[in-house]
């Protein structure tokens, strides 16, 4: 048990925190070896497991970071972009893998990580589950096999608390049938469709977002013809798929040279 | 069969034009007796069977639209407003049920026709078909069983020759949800989601339209709760569905006061 | 807090069991008074929420059934035919409300139950979710408004390691959908296609079972007519879905009289 | 116009044959020389257009195959398989290319086909779609790339005439699914679950088959996990694809030395 790989958790209050913190206890090939809060949270100090409302585990959760990454091989990261960049320097200089599910990061924060990829070994992914990443290579040659005469839509739902839209994966999906066409996305979107539209545009590519109840994700790329459609489908159903993946991830990385990597390189696709 | 109701159909090129004669000639239950087209158009004169590349029918396309309905039971008009508005007023005087299955007409429009039918008979329904007005009810009685903590969205697919988002149907099952609860639709509607949309707003009716291929129209009403959802769905395959749902307005028309009627009357939902 | 409905759990140790008494601990309108187990079984004598690896509740699992009956006001139970035979009578003794989800009941078993019902308020149902109940209504409806023109399939999917097909909810709804077309639903069952079977018979309903991955259960009835079709469609995405529908009944039979009900009563459909 | 391939269609009168011919004619890349009907056809001697209800064509149904398959460059066959035998010799003979969508032939039956691939062009195919085709390569792909941690289940809806069941194409995706797993579809087949069937068995490959009202042909591939699934899913809507794939086929073919093809290679998949 003492030489699995040692995994943090940042964000250790959150839905997602927890649920990592949930599959990194579970899991038989890693062990939980620290939980990072920001700087006056409720939990700091506390021990993990009661604060979750469940038995102790002797993890207690920190605010500083740079100590808990130091004792880990792994820190499981999803939180917010400043943050994330933050803890991307810690991770370089503990050097431990990080492993990053943040979404909404601008460019510039992209660069910065970059900086740290120098030194440690970054695996980031706007989706961690194996389906939406096989849903996207295989979104890329469909795209390729048909020409424009199909016509690419991606509906996406999820729950109703979610604030943006096309959700970050169906613009991954997007990008997929965009690169199958040779053709820019940023050129060929058409979302949020209302009022008087016109007829579609020979070549776009649509995206519709259905919002409802706790839809946890789904995706649907359609490819619409003359009397004939092909729908790539992917279901998520259970959000600890995504904290399954960025363990799988963690585990990966162990083995890896410094730099970035995505869910692709992960699951050898 | 001289005895059987004589239907005229009016904008006799189009694609719905032609899909409405050769049900209309299909049918044991009533008759073609007139072709009408706007003044001008190169059909004027020539059979009517010929000019849609098939059989003779001895039915000669008219620009004189009283003359032929003059001698019909009905006229089935799947035109636009403005010739619509002018049609009734000639089916009143000649006397025959006005089947409507025109779209995009304004309240004004709406009003004429008002007019016209204290003469005469008039069906007019967004969507003729027996499947979409059944769901049309059993959209206001899920709608009024479950209350907000089910969000409503209403999905629709149609072909990528279609201008306007979302379709009439769509907006007709939306009615029927803000019905069910006792709301406004144009107070709660969400169309077009895109961007930072921020959270879905409690008791919101949703809509996203989805274009592509030659998709003859698709409606799901979802109620998406916790944990759980029910979807109502309705598939139209063939554009005959409304072809046919016409006919049978027609037929229906024939024994009812005049007045204004839809789809439910003649369905007895 | 002291005078809230006291709920009892049988089968604590089941999947189902555990998930219903995190569901009473996590409501504000009952609370947790006993946990049962049959005897033998490991968890005996233990804190049920240690057992259950979280943290303590101070409710000792028990297998003397009549004993933690006794200090309740309602037994929720998802275990066997023969064990919920057994607890009906224990319950009516103990004048406690029964509510019942186990499935696989023989008629001979039910007639027992009968006899329960006369000094107790038993609520049994093959499915605790408020959307399939409203379902089951719905189908009746539109088998009812519908003729034989359309076609009734009932198609589900359940995890893989469910042992029976077609579920007990798709044969609830094959069984509202034979109600309102008057015919018995053993006479039109057409289920387990495979081979040369002929064209499908006129009136017939028919039923498929997907099984596959941790679907916690989807449900589709289907009219499939010409040029057209409806379905109507249930998909549970949480287990818990099923212990809120149980709680929620124990706490309606606390007001009924003595008597058998389902959840049709319970959500007054 | 004189020099586009000359086709001919056998079956004349069936709804394919039908579809074939009104293919054909409008086509600009062939032209339609010939159509045949058994010994003793109403049609014998009627010009096809007419004895469609349509207009005429100038092409005269003939019964003697051989002296029309001598003016074509190629023969469309969607019959039976002892016909399609007879007609393969036919084409042989005649040197023209034989395009075969016939279904439900005997190992015996192909070998005879091959026979006559020595001398002429074969393209033999269960469905010429082309998303079918693709769907069916996408199928084996996911198939390798999953392992049986994804239980694979195929579900098809087709019309309520249908004989047989799965449908041919369903097996065909089974097969690629197999393929793909490295193991023998009969050996993994669960088709037509009925009753108490036990968990489902790992690494088994399931089958489903709805039917109803006029569905043309829908098929799904559902690959489902733990939390997540994948679906592939091909959606035929209008017959007249099938029709336009095995006229592509017979252009194809004009160009292809003698053997045995199917649409993959029509395709260049």
């Amino acid at each position: 048990m003492t030489n699995l790989p040692g995994i943090v958790i940042t964000g250790a209050s959150g839905r997602m925190g927890q649920m990592l913190i949930n599959t990194v206890l579970a899991s038989d090939k890693c062990k939980l070896v620290g939980a990072v809060e920001r700087v006056g949270h409720d939990w700091i100090g506390q021990d993990v497991g009661l604060a979750m409302g469940g038995a102790s585990n002797g993890i207690t959760v920190t605010d500083d970071a740079l100590e808990a990454f130091s004792k880990a091989q792994a820190v499981i990261d999803f939180t917010a972009p400043a943050a994330t960049v933050a803890f991307s320097a810690l991770a370089a200089q503990a050097g431990c893998v990080h492993v990053i599910g943040t979404t909404g990061m601008s460019d510039e924060d992209i660069t910065k990580l970059g900086d740290a990829a120098n030194h440690c070994t970054i695996v980031r992914a706007g989706n961690m589950s194996l389906g939406v990443n096989l849903l996207t290579k295989l979104t890329k040659m469909v795209a390729q096999a048909l020409d424009a005469d199909f016509d690419v839509e991606v509906v996406e739902s999820h729950h109703n608390r979610k604030v943006d839209a096309p959700s970050g994966t169906a613009l991954m999906l997007g990008e997929a049938a965009a690169e199958g066409r040779g053709v820019k996305l940023s050129e060929v979107t058409d979302s949020g469709r209302d009022g008087i539209t016109g007829a579609r545009k020979r070549g776009d590519i649509g995206f519709s977002a259905i919002r409802g109840g706790d839809v946890v994700g789904e995706h649907d790329v359609m490819f619409l013809g003359d009397g004939e459609r092909i729908v790539l489908r992917h279901v998520a159903s259970d959000r600890s798929l995504f904290a399954k993946g960025a363990v799988k991830a963690a585990l990966w990385g162990q083995t890896q040279k410094p730099g970035e990597y995505d869910m692709m390189d992960v699951l050898g696709l």
